[in-house]
């Protein structure tokens, strides 16, 4: 084992945070300061893109920094495919207390890929045996009836079948019947607090992974009434948009409760309660980062803020996410660590697989071959001159309804896209394709996919997802060449990517 | 468990014999009577096509009924994905014996993949240690030299670094130093008779893994001089072929002993060798059936009879195996059980994948949902009406000696086939296409890639290479709806592939 480097790890994750809806990247509306000092302190990613908008996937591709058709986490509540592994063995074999608070949505929830989990916290209250949150509501006195219904506002009788939250979005209305203190941004905040005094000398990498601002829409007051509903930036619709599109996506509309945003006054209340988690979500990263400066880890902690998607909040007819317009796959990445990574704003384009390999470098931990990802360094300092010119993305859609509806089979729901400086291209197997210029329409509205002017790019970039996905197949195990006395040009260690 | 089925399966696989080279299938010379009369008898598929014409790979295939990119076994000598499971697991569930006689190329050696290990021998000497063929040899009074250097001729001098067996191929020139009734051939078939008589009527799985025809081109007498060199047919060769192909084929030429076969009297030899090898093969094939007959299993055994690749021979300069080409990738392929399998030629595609899937439904076992393959039973039936129109292979060429020369990176090496009753499309990750019209030109001498009449015909071939990538994607594990209640849609059993 490698003498641990004396750098911790504060891997931070909001859940379903959009890219635009900070304060330092450009949002009219949304108050940040705490992140916004962060970005401006550290290293912005102004390109970060998720590997698959869907929650566990991309958690999978940034914890095992590969892409989703290698690590096989397709869906949310899965295993990992097996021999995977994590940001927490590669840290936990080095000697470092390896730690997650919060979120991970994958399944056994008691197997926990190589984390201690300090404290679980998984949102659903499906999940609640699991975690140590309810427990602390206890003690705070909150009834279980509060517990159960936490995600119901006290004004509205839960509704069978709908227990964990409202399906129709009414609870943007109200507050949170949890007082802000008691919130479980409040909560994992304090155990990530917890985790860093307990943990004292010994090197620590800890995943905060939090799930605001997810929906149900509710948060606690202040936070629920905090921008007026009145002042929110409103989705830019084409009308018939849809209709231009693979039939998907009308039907995923549905699935995702475009039907409720008919509703402006519902739609305007939504987006207010979003921004209001967003604040709540940077308030307490102040505390957070005030509390690291106390306990003197501040100057020895690489700390990496992003997402794991974004919400579509009514653009494109729906809220949540998948798919993969911009609102979905672009999230915010900031690297920071005084006098190891030089504070700026990069261009690159930036897969969320390149964090792990990232947070290696800064470790000093070598990189495994079977990484996808690559450090991010080399495009801070300004020395990857054969970086990246595009990013690539999946999503599988066939446990989804509108599967049914379409008449496919489970084999015929796969999507992979690639998207570059200009073009965003999405190929699906079984459903027509989608082509967006991005210069000209970057919200998405116009598929050129049948346009005879754009048969050239089509062609350029399903050439470029077929390189890809056979350029970025599982590296595989290493070989053995003890009998394969015939495989005489092994893979060199000094050119494995890195 | 379910109550095991009445049907043994005795899965029998050649190593590197050749589609053309039996009597049935048209050879002039070769004489292979018992295996020409297990065609007869069974069911004769015309057109099957291995997944990866290397050893270990197109075995993993077999074994697991599942793509190369989903077994990850994409070279010799390395484990399985993990998590995946094999024709044996699936048969030792079930209550069956599960064993194997002769070779897998699978390290490590010591897991056994399902199976009991009856009796393993993978054919070099650097494994002996792990077989009981050596005790054997030892047992009939071979010293350690002969049994070191078997594949050596006493005639010839061992040369340093070729104690394997000579690399010139100058070993086809005489006879093997080991008797007939010694002979690898003959022990792994006493073995398997023994594993049928020792196993009485407890129902088995046995893979009887031949490692002949393979090279070293040495075989006993009198097999070593039964074809006449004068007689042999010889390769149909282009001049200037390979200056049409990717420049990865005239290096790899190179790599395959091409530049031995100038040598008309070597080329003959070696043929002759080879085909001696394989009537060989099918003397010892008979007097296994005879004695399956004696021992009663006759009826109640689905015989299942392929190879994991072919040979060249010459063709396209050069011996072994590799690349796509029909010698390569096209094997014979047999199912055999009177009474429930139709005799008859069937000219469907066939991928070697089919073998597992077809087993488990002769034996009544369900399919899992992870298999790639189909079973043959609906092609056999005529019930077949959505049957595949296109058979599709992989290989990675990263630990050859070409892939320095050309200067690719080891994650440039990938290699995809697309073969359809007419063309024959294999789209490297960073080298030039090639595209045969395997009506007009069957030994495949005119890449047609660039060729602008068949701009339209590579376009659709392309798509049917992403297609088939994304929609056979590993199927992945089931998902645990315990939490996952908003995957309202699950993939239903009915709905499954088989």
């Amino acid at each position: 084992m490698k003498r641990p480097a004396n750098t911790n790890i504060l891997f931070i994750t909001a859940d379903q945070l959009r890219y635009d809806s900070l304060g330092f990247t450009g949002h009219p509306l949304v108050r940040t300061p705490n992140i916004d000092r962060l970005a401006a302190g550290g290293a912005f990613f102004d390109k970060t893109f998720v590997q698959c908008a869907v929650c566990a996937p991309s958690r999978a591709c940034m914890y095992t920094g590969r892409y989703v058709h290698n690590n096989r986490v397709r869906f949310n509540e899965v295993p990992f495919g097996e021999g995977e592994r994590t940001i927490a063995d590669y840290y936990s074999e080095q000697g470092y207390r390896a730690a997650l608070v919060g979120r991970t949505h994958f399944t056994p929830i008691t197997e926990t890929y190589g984390f201690e989990y300090y404290a679980y916290y998984d949102g659903l209250p499906a999940k609640d045996s699991y975690s140590s949150y309810p427990d602390y509501l206890r003690r705070c006195g909150y009834s279980e009836e509060d517990i159960r219904y936490r995600y119901w506002p006290k004004e509205l009788e839960p509704l069978p079948g709908q227990e964990a939250y409202p399906e129709n979005l009414i609870e943007a209305f109200y507050p949170s019947r949890i007082a802000e203190e008691h919130s479980d941004t409040a909560f994992l905040t304090d155990e990530a607090i917890r985790f860093m005094e307990e943990t004292g000398d010994r090197p620590w990498m800890l995943h905060l992974s939090y799930w605001k601002p997810h929906l149900p829409f509710i948060v606690s007051a202040p936070y629920h009434d905090m921008y007026d509903p009145a002042d929110v930036p409103m989705p830019t619709l084409a009308p018939g948009e849809l209709d231009r599109k693979p039939p998907l996506q009308k039907l995923f509309r549905e699935e995702r409760r475009g039907n409720f945003l008919e509703d402006e006054k519902l739609l305007r209340q939504v987006r207010a309660v979003y921004y209001g988690m967003i604040t709540q979500l940077d308030d307490h990263l102040g505390r957070l980062f005030a509390e690291m400066r106390r306990l003197g880890v501040s100057d020895n902690t690489l700390i990496v803020f992003t997402s794991d998607h974004g919400e579509y909040l009514g653009d494109h007819y729906m809220v949540e996410k998948e798919l993969f317009y911009e609102q979905a796959i672009r999230v915010p990445l900031i690297v920071h660590m005084p006098g190891v990574v030089p504070p700026g704003r990069f261009d690159g384009f930036v897969e969320s697989i390149d964090i792990l390999p990232t947070c290696l470098e800064a470790s000093g931990i070598s990189l495994p071959p079977a990484l996808d990802g690559r450090s991010l360094f080399p495009l801070m300092r300004g020395t990857a001159n054969d970086w990246r010119s595009e990013v690539y993305a999946e999503w599988d859609f066939q446990y989804y309804r509108s599967r049914r509806q379409l008449g496919l089979r489970p084999d015929q729901c796969k999507a992979n896209m690639v998207r570059d400086a200009r073009w965003k291209y999405v190929h699906y197997s079984d459903q027509p394709d989608e082509l967006y210029d991005l210069e000209r329409d970057y919200e998405e509205h116009v598929n050129l996919a049948d346009h005879p002017d754009c048969a050239e790019v089509v062609r350029d970039m399903k050439d470029k997802l077929l390189k890809w996905r056979m350029r970025s197949e599982d590296k595989g195990p290493e070989v053995d060449l003890t009998f394969a006395t015939y495989l005489r040009d092994p893979w060199a260690s000094a050119e494995r990517k890195g």
